[in-house]
């Protein structure tokens, strides 16, 4: 991975984090890691681990006043829980510079989107931002600079975005070493209901139904099945509610090919057991992971 | 990982693995690797296959005829999809020396080990056991020495079962770095429903609800909660189907919690799935890895 040259990163002279866990701190690792000539400042609620960002070399700066870390930079991402984004976002938008660009990482976008889409005076533009990638683990601690290398970013541009920000969003994504592409937002919802939402409840799920006492005779296939039933329950219930409209019909689809493997099971059936299984290779093996 | 001494193998002077693929072959590999002293014996039914598992130092002799592979073994090992293990037990008993001890490496017991408890003359014995270690892939290409490496093996011996017969088949696996652990075979297939048969028909069901194209929007949490959807349909039907009156109650309560889940995205009710996520979550911790 080579490091680009400066002249390449004209998206922001400074960025600003808004929420260092393990996104924002691997956003600021990657930044760093590929050669951000800019200042990076952090903006979180706890003065201490603020510190210690900056003593493991994350961010230049960190306060805990997001007027003064939303003033001073040109790209403000928000890695807050989806719930407090909107919020967020306007209330910077009311203290930054003109042509601020705002984005985003949350993992549900059509809310969030709609809430902020009558924009904001002085040329300072707020566009979606979903980089699909992530951990059950959190905190800055776990930050990876390589954690978006390769990866898919999500940015959902409306009809009303203007296509500099639109340039600039887009070129701190690559810059990070994700691949970009544009979707209206409730599209996104609609797709990551089924890709990341759909997986973390099936895997909660499965975690709950075993308990501990028998896991001295489970294998690897728990132990992956289940990992993302590690991550932040207060982080899930956000993302699982705001996104509970799309969510809810992914679930019953889900819940209806339980259905027809229990039936099959139950019939003993196993022609239709093996076309239920060849159905879910013949997907899985297309993921070719 | 060190040699044990050959005199710790005593367990057999000469080993038949029938059934050369992953688990077969590494198990071949593991005893390579171990220094066990004594010849391998592959048998299978497809004589290039078994051509190349020679080649590849994995067995020193393969043969297509159960019975002479049996013949020359003093503990047999079946690594053949479960339902075929009681008819070729039975084949191979009818034709090995006095005292030779067969045992297994299927998913399920207790159909097994009922079917076989009549016993055998000659002090030939069978033991089930279950080495709770695997793979999606297939094939012994894929065979790897340290697949046992700290993971549990059932053995599921019975009120007749020969102490000294035991007692060898527990040096076997533990000649393989493996934890041994009794069971009797109902329980073991109760347990393993909800460890390893549950989970599999979980994510089978996740890889077919969610289409490929899709999968561009897909992160780690999809593809390590849909790996086992790559195993193989056919092992998997025969697995499934022998503990089908131990998975129906699994499954169940499965999609009971399934429904908790989906009840509570319906009532947007944060506070419910706030604790749906914290058991899940706090028994996923208990795994530790």
């Amino acid at each position: 991975m080579s490091q680009q040259p400066p002249e390449l990163t004209g998206f922001a002279e400074s960025v600003a984090i808004v929420g260092v866990g393990l996104i924002g701190g691997s956003i600021a690792a990657a930044l760093r890691h590929r050669g951000f000539p800019g200042s990076i400042v952090g903006v979180g609620r706890d003065r201490a681990r603020l510190d210690r960002a900056q003593a493991a070399g994350l961010v230049d700066r960190g306060t805990e006043d997001p007027g003064s870390g939303a003033a001073e930079a040109d790209l403000i991402v928000f890695c807050t829980p989806v719930e407090q984004i909107v919020a967020g976002v306007r209330a910077a938008a009311a203290g930054c510079r003109p042509g601020t660009l705002i984005t985003d990482a949350g993992s549900v976008k059509e809310r969030i989107c709609r809430s902020l889409a009558n924009g904001f005076p002085n040329r300072v533009t707020f566009i979606g931002s979903h980089p699909v990638a992530g951990s059950e683990k959190r905190g800055f601690e776990h930050a990876d600079a390589d954690l978006f290398e390769g990866r898919v970013c999500v940015v959902t541009p409306t009809a009303q975005t203007p296509e500099t920000a639109l340039e600039r969003l887009t070129a701190f994504w690559r810059f990070l070493g994700m691949k970009v592409i544009e979707l209206p937002a409730d599209q996104h919802d609609a797709v990551l209901a089924r890709t990341s939402h759909l997986p973390h409840v099936v895997a909660a799920a499965l975690a709950e139904a075993v308990p501990p006492e028998l896991y001295e005779l489970a294998g690897t296939g728990f132990r992956d099945t289940t990992r993302i039933a590690a991550g932040s329950p207060d982080l899930w219930v956000g993302i699982l509610l705001d996104n509970a409209a799309s969510l809810l019909p992914a679930l019953e689809a889900y819940a209806e090919r339980l259905r027809e493997f229990r039936e099959a099971l139950h019939e003993r059936d196993d022609k239709r057991l093996l076309e239920l299984l060849g159905d879910a290779k013949r997907n899985r093996d297309a993921l070719g992971i």
